[in-house]
């Protein structure tokens, strides 16, 4: 059988990233040996950098190559609202957006008994000392709509409801540019409990 | 905005991998910044380490450790048949099917002017040697079947007329496991022309 050692390791290890079967491990496998050493090499250092660099906030928890992040230390941010999240990744979409001016914390995941992951395993302590130091008024729970995601807001809302603060969860609805067939029941559902009022001056 | 200058580097060179879009370069650059530091530096180790182990077989072109490589090399291997593919990557699938005793020729792409490669950039010169040198009794054209590498075999079969050498092209036909019905027109015309007389020991 053909076979070499080095590009079955690395075919190997592509396998281990997320959506990378064996066919793309390949592909991508064979795609590095021809690319010239320069391109390769830079694919290597950007990997090895990003290692480097990239540390989590000690406020928010999120992805950062400085601590505080540039988020927790930018003056002009709305310092009294807090998106939580489970993901960094999650922090780039609300940004993509530029809607939002508040800060973020990032939990670290969401609670999943099956997956065993229990609150203690995620950031939620940082959350509550960070509601208790003062000056937060509105804590936004962006945690994903799946069931996991659902359970992660409820527990959260129950540790929040005595800090009082303000606790608001992302609108669930049909998502825009779709198509009313192709919404599940869940879905619709609550596009039709959220439904509101149209007036003169209705956003699109 | 929201933004890591080594992520957003990790990014940008993820996206030129092929299939890789904007979106999977992301998720996998959040997956590389989550990995324990250990496993990040073994995609990096195996990145560097097939590039600098994996050259070229100076006799069939192959990627290879060795030179020459360990299929030119085996002197268990038909040294008479020589199967002629576009890229590396075809050999492995060749091998994949443990059907193929012969070697190997790796032409390095097919003939494409809208692409820039005329015959001269493609290794048709040491194919030529090799049956020149003797002991070559078959060559089999297996570019793909495309209109690029249909092109390819033609030119090839022309050079290698004069050689007194047989040349063979792979069995155009229906695939395996397919559904008459989602076969093309120049598919079916092969399948058709190309059909066998059913024996007692028909082998699917």
């Amino acid at each position: 059988m053909y076979y070499i050692n080095s590009l079955d390791r690395l075919i190997n290890q592509l396998t281990r990233l997320p959506g990378i079967g064996e066919r793309s491990a390949r592909r991508l496998a064979f795609y590095i040996l021809k690319q010239p050493q320069q391109e390769a090499a830079r694919l290597v250092d950007a990997i090895k950098t990003v290692k480097e660099r990239v540390k989590r906030c000690s406020i928010c928890n999120n992805f950062s190559e400085e601590d505080p992040c540039p988020i927790c230390r930018d003056e002009k941010r709305n310092r009294s609202v807090i998106c939580v999240v489970e993901e960094p990744q999650d922090v780039f979409l609300f940004e993509r957006i530029r809607e939002y001016q508040g800060l973020y914390h990032v939990l670290g995941g969401a609670i999943s008994p099956l997956k065993g992951i229990n609150p203690e395993s995620l950031n939620i302590n940082s959350l509550l000392k960070r509601v208790e130091n003062g000056g937060v008024k509105e804590v936004i729970l962006a945690t994903d709509p799946d069931t996991e995601g659902e359970a992660t807001a409820i527990y959260l809302f129950k540790l929040l409801q005595s800090l009082r603060v303000k606790v608001s969860r992302l609108a669930h609805g049909l998502p825009a540019g779709g198509d009313l067939e192709f919404a599940d029941e869940i879905t619709l559902t609550h596009a039709l409990r959220g439904r509101k009022e149209m007036e003169e001056e209705w956003e699109i």
